[in-house]
C-alpha cells in the first residue's frame, strides 16, 4: 500500500509547519490579550470602578459554556464520525488535526472582520467559543467528505472554508443585523451546502469499489454512540454560548433542551415506521436525534416558548429521517453528491428549518411580549430602527445569501481540491484507516494467549 | 426473526407520537418562561433592585451541575448498561428514548405538583435539574428490566413512573419537609424498588434460554466503565444540583466526592475477598464504587463532616458487593426477582443506608453546629416549628412511604406491563439487539481487506 | 494462573482496609469544613459583611474546573492507558484504584504542609482540586510502570510518591516562592522522573516474554483516544484551575488552548515525517498532542503572549515525538528504562521545558506589561522582595530539587517495591488482565447466536 502519490511523509509535514509558521507570525504581529485577559487592562478595569470584582470577569460567565461546546467539537464531532468499519482513526483523528488548525486560523479571519481595536485582534474567552463554532462548520463539511479525502485536502478545504465562514459570517451579523446565536445559518446550513458542494465536485465515479468499507459495525456504531450523546447533551450550551448573558443564555439553553426532547421522539418514531420490518437504525438515531439542536440554532434566544421549541424540534426529527430514507439515496444516484455521513439530513435540511422558524418568529417580536428584554435579542427592532417584520424579511434574506456562499465557495474549493497533488485516496482505498495511519496488529485470540503463556511458564519450570 | 408480535414498525411509532402530541399540546396551555428566563420579568426585575445584576440569574448558578447531572442521565446510565454482549444498542438506545420522553413529562408531573402560577408551570434550569433527577429514576428501574422488555413496554413504565414519582416527591419534600437533596429515597429506593417489583411481576421462568447472552464481553465490560466512570465524577454535581445556594452546595458535593472514594477502596476490598482466587469483578467495580454516592444523597447536604462522608461510603461498597456476591442469587432464585444490573445492590440497598444515615444526622443537628446555616438545611428546625429529632423521624417515615409507593407503583405497572399487546421480547430473544434494532454486518477480518484491496490493485494495474 | 504470589484474595483487601481505615481515623481528628463549606462559618460571613453574598463563595468560581480536571484524572488517565490489548481493565481499574486513594491522603498531606489552622486541615473546593492534581502526578508514574505491578505495589507506591509530592510542592510554593500553576514542575516532572526511576529499579531483563501483548488493537487504540481527547480538551481548566481569579485564571486557560492548539500540528508533523511510509502513529497522535498542555503548565498564568504560547506547544510537540520515535528506544536499550506509556515524552521532557519557559517568563516580567496584575502573577516581585530575574532564577532552581526528589524518591520507592511480597506479575503475565482481573468470556460470533435462537425457537415450535 506504499503509493507516492499518498504517501504523506513529506506532503504532511510540509503543509502542517507551512501553515503553523504562518499562523505564528499573524499572531505574533495581530493578536492580544482582550481587557479580561490582560493582567495590566483587568486591574485597571477594577480597580477604576468600584462595583467591578474578579468575580465579573467573562472567564465565569463564558467558560463552562466554552468546555462544553469544546467537548462537541473535538468528541461530538470526532466520535459521531467512527461509525464507519476501519475508519475510526480517520475520523478522530483528522477531526482533531483540522480542528486544532482551524480554531487557530478562525481566531485571525473572525477577529479581522469583527473588529480590530488599533491594529490588534482582542481576544479571550468569547473569541474562543466564535472559533470553536467556525471550527464545527468545517467539521459538518468534513461529515459529507468523510474517507474520501487525505488529510492534506482536509487542511487546504480548512483554510477557504474559515475564511468564507467568516466572511458570511460578517455579512449576516455585522452588515445585515442577522441573529443566529446557534448557527442555523452561519454554522450548519454553511457547513453542510459547502461541504455538499465540494464532494459533488469530488464524485467518485467507481467508489463502490470501497462500499463493503463504508458501513459500520457494532461496536463501531457504539463509538459513534458517544460522539452523538455528547452532541445531544452539550447542544444547549451550543445554543447558549454566545448569547446575551442574563435570560437570554437560560432561555435559549431550555428551549433547545426541550427541541432536542421532542426530536428524540419523533426520531424513533419515523425509524421503526420507515423500515419494512419495524426495526430501528442506528444511524437515524446517531444524527437525526440531534436535528432538534440545529432546528433551534436561530429561534432558541427568542421567545419560542418550550412549546413552539417542541413542535420544532418534532418536525426536525421526521424531516431528517424521511432525509435519510429517501432523500439521500437520490441524491447520491440522480445528483452525484456522495454524502459519507448524511449532512444534508442532519445540518442541510434542519438548518434551513431553523432559518426559516428564526425568521417567522422574529416577524412576529413584540414589544408586549419581550419587554426590556427586546434590546439583548432584537437590538434594532427595540431602537426603532426597524420593524419586526423587516427583521424577519432580514433573517429570510441572511438564507440565501449563506446559501449562496457556501455553493458558490463549495464549488471553488472543490475543484482545487482535485488537484491531484493532495494525496487524496483511490477508490478502492477510500473508507481505510491503513492508507494514512500505522495500523496495530489484531487481538491474538485470548486462547493463543492463554496456550503462549503456559508454554513459556512449562518451559520456566523445565529450565 | 420478523414475528407480528415483537414488531415495532406501528406499536412504537403510534406510542411515540401520540404521547408527544399530548406533551406538546399540554406544555402550551400549562407551561410558561420563569422570572430568570423570560425576557419580560427578567429584565423588570434586573430593572427594578438596583443590585439585581444579569449575573445573578440562576442559570450561572444551576446550569454546570445541570450539565453533569445530564451527562450522568445520558450517558452514565446509558453506557452503565451497555456492559451486555449484545445489547449495547438497545442499553444506550432505549435509555436515550425513555429518557427523552421523561423528561418532559416529568415537567409537567413535577410542576404539577410543586405548585403552579396562575394555572401556569413555571420552568428554568431549576425544572430541568428535578426533570431529570426523576428521569433517574425511570433509567433505575430500566437497569431491572434491561434486556427484556420492548420499547413501549419502557415507555408505558415511564409515563407510570413519572407520575407516581412525583406523588412521592410531593409527600416527603412538600407534605412532610423532608429533606432529600440527592434523592436518595425520591430516586435511588423509589427507583431500585419499583424496578424491582415490575421485574418480579414479568417473572420469566425460562428466561435461561437467553443466558448465554446474559454476560459481557471484553470490550463491552469497558463501555460500561465510560458510563460508570462519569456517574462516579460527577455524582458531587448531582447530589449538591438543587441544594441552597452558598455553603450548602459546596459542602454537598464535598462530601460526596469523600463518600465516593472511600467507597472505591471498600469496592476493590470486598471484590478481592468474595473470590476465591482474588481475581477483580468488573461488576463490582463498575457498580458498587458508586454506592458511596447513593448513600450520601441525603446527608450530603448536612453537616456530615468529611469523616462521617468515608464512613457511609466505606459502608456503601462493602454492602453493595455483598449483595452482588451473595444476596442476588438469593432474590434471583427465591423470590424470582431477576434484576439484570443489580439495581437492588447499587440503588436499593445503598439508598436505603442513605435514609437512615440522613435520619440519624438530622436527629441530631444542633444551632451550635448548623449555625444561621439551620434555616437552608432543616428550614422547620430552624423556624422552631419541629425539632432535630422530629425531623430524624420524618426521615424515617419518608423512606417507609418511598417504599410502600414504589413497590404497589411497581406491582400495578408490572401487572399492566404484562399485557400482550406491547411486544415484549420471548425468552429466546431478551439481551439480544436483532429484535429491535436493524445490525450491522459483521467486520471483515483485516486480512480479507487487504487481499481484496490488492486484488483490486492488482486487477487495476493489469488493465 | 492460580499463584498464590500473585493472588490478591488477601493482600488486596488487607491493604484497602487498614489504609482506609487510616484515612478514616486521622479525616476525623485533623480535618475541618473551611469557612465556605461550613454552615456555620460560612453564614457568619455573609451576615457580617454587607456586599458578601452567597454567589461569592469559592465553589461558584472553582468546581467547574474542579469538574473538568476530576474527568481528567479518572477519564482522562484512565482511558489514555486503554491502548494495551488486553489491559484495559488494570488501565482504567487501576486508575480509578489509585486516584481514589491518592486523593484522601493528598488532602491529608497537603493540608498538613499548606498550613493548618488550629491543629486542623481546612478543606474545600480548592484543596480538592490540589489532591487531585497530586493524584495526577502518581498516575504518570503509574504510566511508566503499567502493565507490571499490582495493585498492591501501586497503592504502596502512591502513599510514598503523595507524601513526596507534598514535601516537594511545600519546597516549591511555600518555601521558594516557585509559580507553577499548572505543575510543570510539581506534577509532570516530578510525576514521570520518579515513575522513571521506579521503573529502572524494577528493570525486567524477560519482559520480551510478554512483548505480544505490549501494544495495542484497533479498538484499544480508539478508547485510547476518548482519555486522550479530554485530557486534550480540558487541559486550560487543569492550568488555570487554581491560579487567581479574574484576568488570571482567564488567561492561563487561553493560552494553554492555544499552546494545545499548535502542538497537535507540529506532533502530526513530525509523526508523519519520521515515519518511514509517511503514515501517522497512534502513540504519537494520543500522547505527543497532549504535550502543549504540559508544557504550558508553568507559564500559562504569565504574559506568555498567545503567540509565545503557541511556540511553546509546537515546540513541545515535536520534541514529543522525536522522543517516542528515537530516545525511547535508547532509554530502554541502554539504560534499562522500560517506560510502557512512554512517560518521558508526554510528562518529562515537555515539563522541564514548561519549568524552562517560565523561568525565562518570569525573569523578563516588568510592570509594564503585568500592571497592578503583578501582584497576583509573581507577589514577591510586586511587593519588592525580589526582582523579576531573581524569580527566573528560583524557577530555575526549582526544577532541579524537583528532579532530586523525584529521582531520589523514585530510587528508593522503586526498591520497598521490590519486596517479593506484594504480588508482582510474572515476567509472562505481564500487560495481562487475566492475572488480576475475572475475565468475561469470549463474544460467540453472531452467527452461532442467529443459529442458536433459531434452533431453540424450532423447538419451541416442534414441542
Amino acid at each position: 500500500m506504499t503509493d507516492a502519490r499518498t504517501n504523506m511523509r513529506l506532503k504532511l509535514p510540509i503543509t502542517c509547519f507551512i501553515l503553523e509558521i504562518i499562523l505564528i507570525i499573524l499572531f505574533g504581529v495581530l493578536v492580544e490579550y482582550d481587557d479580561d485577559t490582560d493582567a495590566k487592562k483587568w486591574h485597571a478595569m477594577v480597580n477604576k470602578s468600584q462595583g467591578h470584582s474578579e468575580y465579573e470577569n467573562e472567564f465565569y460567565y463564558r467558560y463552562p459554556s466554552f468546555q462544553d461546546v469544546h467537548v462537541m467539537i473535538f468528541i461530538g464531532f470526532g466520535f459521531l464520525m467512527t461509525f464507519l468499519q476501519r475508519y475510526g482513526f480517520g475520523s478522530v483523528g483528522f477531526n482533531f488535526l483540522i480542528a486544532a488548525f482551524s480554531l487557530q486560523w478562525a481566531t485571525l479571519m473572525q477577529g479581522f472582520f469583527h473588529g480590530m481595536h488599533a491594529g490588534k485582534i482582542h481576544i479571550g474567552v468569547e473569541s474562543m467559543i466564535n472559533a470553536d463554532f467556525c471550527t464545527g462548520a468545517v467539521l459538518i463539511s468534513f461529515g459529507a467528505v468523510l474517507g474520501k479525502t487525505s488529510p492534506v485536502q482536509l487542511l487546504i478545504m480548512a483554510i477557504f472554508e474559515v475564511t468564507l465562514f467568516a466572511v458570511n459570517e460578517f455579512i449576516l451579523l455585522t452588515l445585515l443585523g442577522t441573529k443566529d446565536a446557534g448557527g442555523s445559518m452561519t454554522i450548519h446550513t454553511f457547513g453542510a451546502y459547502f461541504g455538499l458542494m465540494v464532494t459533488r465536485i469530488l464524485f467518485r465515479p467507481n467508489l463502490e469499489k470501497s462500499k463493503h468499507k463504508n458501513c459500520s459495525v457494532y461496536h463501531s456504531d457504539l463509538f459513534a454512540m458517544i460522539g452523538s450523546i455528547y452532541l445531544w447533551m452539550f447542544w444547549p450550551s451550543f445554543n447558549s454560548a454566545i448569547t446575551e448573558h442574563g435570560d437570554d443564555q437560560h432561555r435559549t439553553a431550555m428551549n433547545t433542551y426541550y427541541s432536542l426532547a421532542a426530536c428524540t421522539m419523533s426520531t424513533y418514531a419515523m425509524s421503526a415506521l420507515t423500515a419494512h420490518d419495524g426495526k430501528l437504525d442506528m444511524v437515524h438515531i446517531q444524527n437525526a436525534a440531534l436535528a432538534g439542536g440545529v432546528a433551534a440554532g436561530t429561534a432558541g434566544e427568542m421567545m419560542l416558548t418550550p412549546f413552539g421549541s417542541m413542535i420544532v424540534g418534532f418536525l426536525a426529527g421526521m424531516i431528517s429521517v424521511l432525509g435519510f430514507k429517501y432523500l439521500s439515496p437520490i441524491l447520491e444516484e440522480k445528483l452525484k453528491i456522495q454524502d459519507t455521513c448524511g449532512v444534508h439530513n442532519l445540518h442541510g435540511m434542519p438548518g434551513i428549518l431553523g432559518a426559516i422558524v428564526g425568521a417567522v418568529t422574529a416577524s412576529v417580536a413584540t414589544r408586549d411580549v419581550y419587554g426590556d428584554g427586546m434590546i439583548d435579542v432584537f437590538p434594532d427592532v427595540a431602537n426603532g430602527e426597524r420593524t419586526a417584520s423587516y427583521q424577519g424579511g432580514v433573517q429570510a434574506i441572511s438564507l440565501a445569501v449563506t446559501l449562496g456562499i457556501a455553493l458558490l465557495g463549495g464549488l471553488i474549493v472543490g475543484f482545487i481540491l482535485k488537484l491531484p497533488i493532495f494525496g487524496a485516496p483511490h477508490d478502492t482505498t477510500c473508507f481505510e484507516d491503513n492508507l494514512y495511519w500505522e495500523m496495530p496488529g489484531e487481538e491474538a485470540s485470548h486462547e493463543d494467549q492463554l496456550t503462549t503463556v503456559n508454554t513459556e511458564e512449562a518451559a520456566k519450570l523445565n529450565s
